[in-house]
């Protein structure tokens, strides 16, 4: 794939404005930036991706609405409170966000999407909300893409962005994109706030279609504690400014859009696994040799997930055999004595029998920031790659006293 | 159910003997205890229930065969090292525990279980381990129970074992147990072991369908880090020295046994939680009016191990929207406006929506020992009982440096 990594996150394609400013959403008056806006200049075609939790918070279920037309042209979005669990009141605060940014920015309130994310069940403290709006619809500026991040942060410890430009055709166009996970992040979409931008042009369609399946290897497959939140959501805005004939699905130029787009998705999704609650290090699984796509990303996951390897790998203990246990109980099938191990570069079993492993070496791979398990199941041509972190003391301490 | 609690945990019922000793497996030269014997003076009918990680350790592959004969007269256990991913040489060793165990005892190797718990990957050490059970074999005792009980132990903090008596038609019938369980403990018999004894005549046929329906509101409703193990194990050994008229299944003698050894069971799943890795707190969910059985278990088993409800409770951090968001990520079906819920009399929801309840009071209830969280999802008569543990800094440091 053409492509170069650009300055300017959420604004590098053209046509996008974003800022991020601080309203004091939970009133405790210190200035983290807590409201973040994005702004196409032009209606953009767009598609989401939101949890699949049962319990949805309200922005989820205003914004799946909102995006039935498939086109927006501003975002809004909150953190420090997920307007989760705040029943009709929520709601109604949801739309008042939109019916606000569309009234600030002088566009219709029907192409206003709305996210939030922080604590659960607190009603959002709407004066100081609509202040935050007002602000960051004056604060829109070109280079806003890491104000929007920082804005949109709850427990991360950075801002999150990114952008690629690449040759399509005769035309050259930019994804951009921002993030936040931390914790609750989880296969299906928990916790994760992502916004992509595109000047490309392409149907509604298509890019429903690219941003799901982007979704699946990227935002999917990355787990911090296993917990899967109410207020996921993963939107992207395409404006067509680049003047690119319209990309239409299943052509040549969908594929080579969507590796584009999955490119930036899983670049933003290992920031995000690196930067899990009290993470020290990137977690990687890679699996292959699995009898299917499927069971290679159950089996990707469930190591990834598991609080016995997490806790091994912040202790640096090279504990093969929680590996594989955990892919025993994913529900992958395969048979055990075919399994080929390697933590690192360092081959730790062989056909489901542990080898005498050199243990300074795997020390040494496991003293990285970032750790690359790889499981050879043997079993037939499915592979798949999952993202996490270890888990420390520190992720104990956080989620210890969030709320209070 | 009449029933009282007795002393002398698996020797409790008649014709039973116990031991554990040290036998110095993990070379380290300390005295823990770490091989355990029960003996039955008669052959005894008997059943179990195994892991269903797809990778299964040596013991459990051995048990399996020999248990297809429905009948033991000895258990031979060891901690400190799992005999897991150990290959032909481990399915030799654990057969070997076997024999030896069946030559110290003069009982035929057919009538003799083996179980293992600890460390997956090593070679075990077959010189200590053939001199811990000779060692076992003369250490039995009438009052064995709590040395086999501490035997079987790895990063338990305290022994675990039961025993109860109760009429049966005109006779007395005994039940004991052992247990062991702290980390990977999860539904689906994750490194748990369990040991039961009775005196009881039963068939094997309602032995075994007592054992499985109490399994699965027990052991398998208990959950303290999610990972389920290649090791777990439950056996039942049913001797008849009660001389009551033996049971048969679908009678009202099985119900009341079936009940009164699902009491066991659940003491003993009890203590388990209780004794998570690093747990300070027993975390008990209970959920009423699911839409079915199936339902209140995935929602109940879902809120016991959600990491964010785990921390919380360890922080004593009254956070409902994450019981809730666990909940909605469980796969129960219910509806969110309807559900009612509580943190020990303590009611934080009323059908969907948070209330302003009394912080100090749930302070209270979550500076206690046992906290009970109850769910009720007005969705139908579906109810079940979790039992887990909050997740503290201390289950780190153990599982950050747990093989090294």
């Amino acid at each position: 794939m053409n492509k170069k990594h650009i300055e300017g996150g959420i604004c590098a394609p053209l046509g996008f404005k974003a800022s991020g400013v601080a309203a004091d959403i939970n009133g405790k008056g210190n200035s983290k930036k807590d409201v973040a806006l994005i702004f196409s200049e032009v209606a953009a075609i767009s598609a989401g991706v939101f949890t699949l939790n049962a319990v949805k918070a309200a922005p989820i279920l205003v914004t799946t609405e909102v995006l039935k037309n498939k086109v927006l042209q501003a975002v809004v979005i909150n953190s420090r409170n997920a307007n989760s669990c705040t029943g009709e009141q929520g709601l109604k605060d949801a739309k008042e966000m939109c019916r606000l940014t569309a009234h600030s920015l002088g566009i219709k309130e029907a192409m206003v999407a709305v996210s939030s994310t922080g604590v659960i069940g607190l009603p959002l403290p709407m004066e100081r909300i609509e202040k935050g709006i007002l602000s960051a619809a004056t604060a829109l500026k070109a280079d806003g893409s890491h104000d929007a991040a920082a804005a949109i942060m709850t427990t991360d410890t950075f801002p999150k962005q990114v952008a690629i430009q690449m040759e399509l055709g005769t035309s050259t166009i930019t994804i951009g994109g921002i993030s936040k996970g931390s914790g609750m992040v989880h296969p299906n979409m928990a916790t994760i706030l992502g916004f992509i931008t595109t000047d490309a042009k392409i149907s509604p369609e298509a890019l429903q279609a690219a941003l799901k399946k982007g979704n699946e290897n990227s935002f999917n497959m990355i787990s911090v504690d296993g917990d899967t939140s109410t207020n996921d959501m993963l939107l992207i805005m395409a404006n067509g400014l680049s003047g690119n004939v319209e990309i239409q699905i299943d052509t040549p130029e969908f594929e080579e859009f969507t590796l584009a787009l999955e490119y930036v998705l899983v670049f933003l999704a290992k920031e995000i696994a690196r930067d899990g609650e009290g993470a020290t290090k990137l977690l990687e699984v890679q699996i292959i040799g699995a009898g299917s796509e499927k069971d290679a990303k159950i089996a990707a996951r469930a190591v990834c997930s598991s609080m016995l390897v997490k806790t091994a790998i912040f202790g640096r203990d090279a504990n093969w055999g929680r590996i594989l246990c955990a892919l025993g109980y994913s529900g992958a099938h395969f048979d055990p004595a075919n399994v080929n191990l390697y933590i690192g570069d360092v081959q730790v079993m062989e056909k489901g029998t542990p080898l005498m492993f050199d243990e300074e070496a795997a020390l040494k791979v496991l003293s990285q920031n970032e750790i690359v398990i790889l499981g050879d199941l043997q079993s037939g041509n499915g592979s798949a790659i999952s993202w996490g972190c270890d888990l420390s003391y520190e992720y104990v301490k956080i989620n210890g006293a969030y709320r209070t």
